[in-house]
């Protein structure tokens, strides 16, 4: 039962009237408990909770004059993951998927899935089934697309990185979140934290859906599964961006943090499965 | 209060063991009356009600075996649209849209948002405002865009349609939807079946969230608005499929039809904003 | 010294008055040599020979008026291509390259190598160089992407066939080029007549430069290159169409065939490297 | 006869054995004669001239060890343009193109005519035609484009700035030569130094064959045509790239410049259409 630390300051230089939604906050599920949360902003500005999509996003809209803005959050969050052993993790045949994941196997933005049929079949098709080849996939992603600051931008899509084989986290999940559906595996985006990133940010990773569950997966395999905090999810990352901004506002400074504060993390045994949803 | 009468028949040829997905079922809204309805599967499958989605979404889902498979349905559908004072209809503030609309902001896989920013202000941003502007953008695809069968597939998006400038009723709710967007207006696609169709097919079109409601549009102007009959709803195109299908078959005929049945359709006045949500 | 017989007839009906240009004549080198050809038109039009692009494209243009038009055109060529030791051929470094092929490293319309830098060092960066790596790009085509008709069109590129994996010839031919391109080895398109070609069609293939010459491949593996007759060259097909066509005119009927008359063609052995440039 | 000094002066550090080509040395034309030039190399490096394309382009090969690298380069240029009436010129029919010219109605890698033929037609088919069509074009995409320092990259082409609608000055020739193509007008890009360029750089702008000719034309806008001097030309900017690197380098200054030494430039009145080629 990991106990986490987390934390993100956010500082803004605010040249019109502007409106912000932040997605900073994790969500609270089975899973995931929120022992104690601080949210501080400067100025002391008024907010509005939203529930945006579904499970539990706990995002935060607000409205912020010119002038210098920050946002701080800081929260302590008990882990609780399910561990299940991962060779025995099976696919979940179409006619069986429950209808709330069926969204979840559509292209989207960022994960043209619906272009991807022929290739997904061809490079994960033969042999592997479940849980080994949503693994398959992600070592296929790790291998052949290199971790590249800068390389995209919030345009590039799945199909893009796979051309190009550069990207950043959230390209990384794309990739693999696209690959999954052509084979008709769903899977979702989720934004978070993640202890042990380097350099410490927020990150970008996925859950595919087998055997009943969401199973988290990070095809970046920058830091352990069993640290990641998770804020949002949804179908890509357009729908969990950290800050939504209408008006003009300047990042000045951002700060992200995860660490562990009781507990472990990053010990997951090779077969271990980890599931929070 | 038009009543209409509505049907569709769907034959296969089924080639290996097929899951297949219907979506051709009207929505049950207050808006929108199931008066009486039969479905007729040949040969006589089980078959499961799915609701994918939000919305009152009813989808069939069945598997068939290797052989002929049909599907009959039919309905009597009364509408009870609102009609309002289309010039009265204004947009809603970022910072005061619902957070279960917010959503239909983000791109999706045939409606790039994100791309057409610069696009949407030099095209519309200057004069009108709500319900105008939507208008101003329907008119500008119905005019930019030639309604040509057969110039896109399955993967041409509201980016290629501006470029190609071709395509079918799906091509222009995308590109309408992704220039809404763009203009910080959630839209969302709808599957339908759509009276005074030539020739006779199952229609997709898009609401706009204006003040409080979603209002119908179409800009291939095919057909009145007021003989609209929903079927599902979505982000775009990827979320209303009239048949999904996981396996092997042929569709090897198709009719759809909708006719009035008593009341009138058509006879919406040229202010006239219709909403069913 | 194989001989070979080419024939090409293309029968339009022309709605109104058109010009075409054909690229259906076999181009005449050193080491093809036309020992007689025909060319009627029907009805008996006037005709100019137009040497579009370099290396002596022969082509037809003509004005057509409203109604039916035929060309038949046939040929008898002889082939004395070169064969070399394809494992002693090695490529040529940048710093050498001569002035008239570096045009053949740049990317084109169909040939995005300038997106596919690192594609091509983590597929075939390793090991293998000259010959031999040319050799890796078509059997990777081969195998990854599947000869499917109607699977592209007119504007499907090099990227969008790595996506789709499915093609024909030309999109064969443009993928194999841009990768070449990517590693720094000049490649072009080439049109022409293949020998035991199934079904009877034009053909699309390419040419890489390496120690000095022009090679040819083909990742279709169709048709042995020694029966290959060659048309036009360009950077990609949208140099080497067999008609454009300006004005309305439409295909009736094309029948193409390509036969040896003496010699034989298809008997390259392993490591024989093929040029006729 | 306005005689122009320009310059420029490129400076690299190198990190391994790599080879350049250079093209900033103006081409020597009936219109464009070299009064005087001046090429150092730091270090005094061994070169080779290139004459690759058509046209008298006159590229710089060098190989350069890894340290510091740079290359200054100073010329006196003449330019003698013809100057037209630009009311009185008009197109050139398809059937009366010389050969040489149709490469240049191809699509290339930046400039996808072969989509744009409905758009080209809606936006600039009904009324104009020749010089002032391509002046229409010329318009639009200074007002539909933002000139914008850093909102494209490499891999940026016609439609992608179209869908944008934001670009810099390649993008600008690039979109502008691809509606050209898509109307049956050839058009190729011209790199080259620009008088009264501010911030100064190089330039891209492009060139319309009409009447006999090929004319300069510059959406941006930014510069005076008669103080143009070209030093390369192609299809798009992938054939006349300032330099060209394989091995490994980084640009660490560059400075551009080109003066009015004597005689004057941007005088040309409203309907003065100029050409050097």
């Amino acid at each position: 039962m990991p106990i986490i630390n987390v934390s993100s300051t956010l500082e803004y230089n605010v040249a019109t009237p502007t409106t912000f939604v932040f997605s900073v906050v994790p969500a609270e599920t089975s899973h995931q408990r929120i022992l104690q949360e601080n949210l501080v902003l400067s100025p002391d500005l008024d907010y509005e909770w939203l529930n945006v999509g579904k499970e539990n996003m706990r995002n935060i809209r607000l409205q912020a004059n010119p002038g210098s803005f920050q946002l701080d959050y800081q929260a302590t969050v008990e882990l609780s993951p399910d561990v299940d052993h991962a060779p025995m993790i099976d696919e979940v045949s179409y006619q069986t998927l429950p209808a709330e994941v069926l969204d979840y196997l559509n292209p989207s933005r960022y994960c043209e899935s619906d272009r991807l049929a022929l290739f997904a079949q061809k490079e994960f098709g033969a042999h592997l089934t479940g849980y080994s080849r949503v693994e398959a996939i992600c070592d296929w992603v790790h291998n052949q697309v290199d971790y590249v600051s800068g390389s995209t931008d919030a345009s590039s899509s799945a199909c893009d990185v796979l051309i190009n084989r550069a990207g950043v986290c959230r390209d990384f999940a794309h990739t693999s979140i696209a690959l999954c559906r052509a084979l008709g595996i769903p899977a979702r985006y989720i934004s978070g934290y993640a202890v042990d990133l380097q350099p410490p940010d927020f990150h970008g990773f996925f859950e595919a859906y087998l055997q009943g569950k969401w199973y988290m997966f990070d095809a970046t395999r920058m830091a352990p599964l069993s640290g990641f905090v998770r804020i949002g999810l949804g179908r890509d990352a357009a729908d969990a961006s950290f800050a939504t901004i209408v008006g003009s506002a300047t990042l000045e400074n951002m700060q992200v943090s995860a660490v562990v504060d009781a507990g472990s993390t990053g010990n997951e045994a090779p077969n271990d499965a980890i599931s929070t949803s």
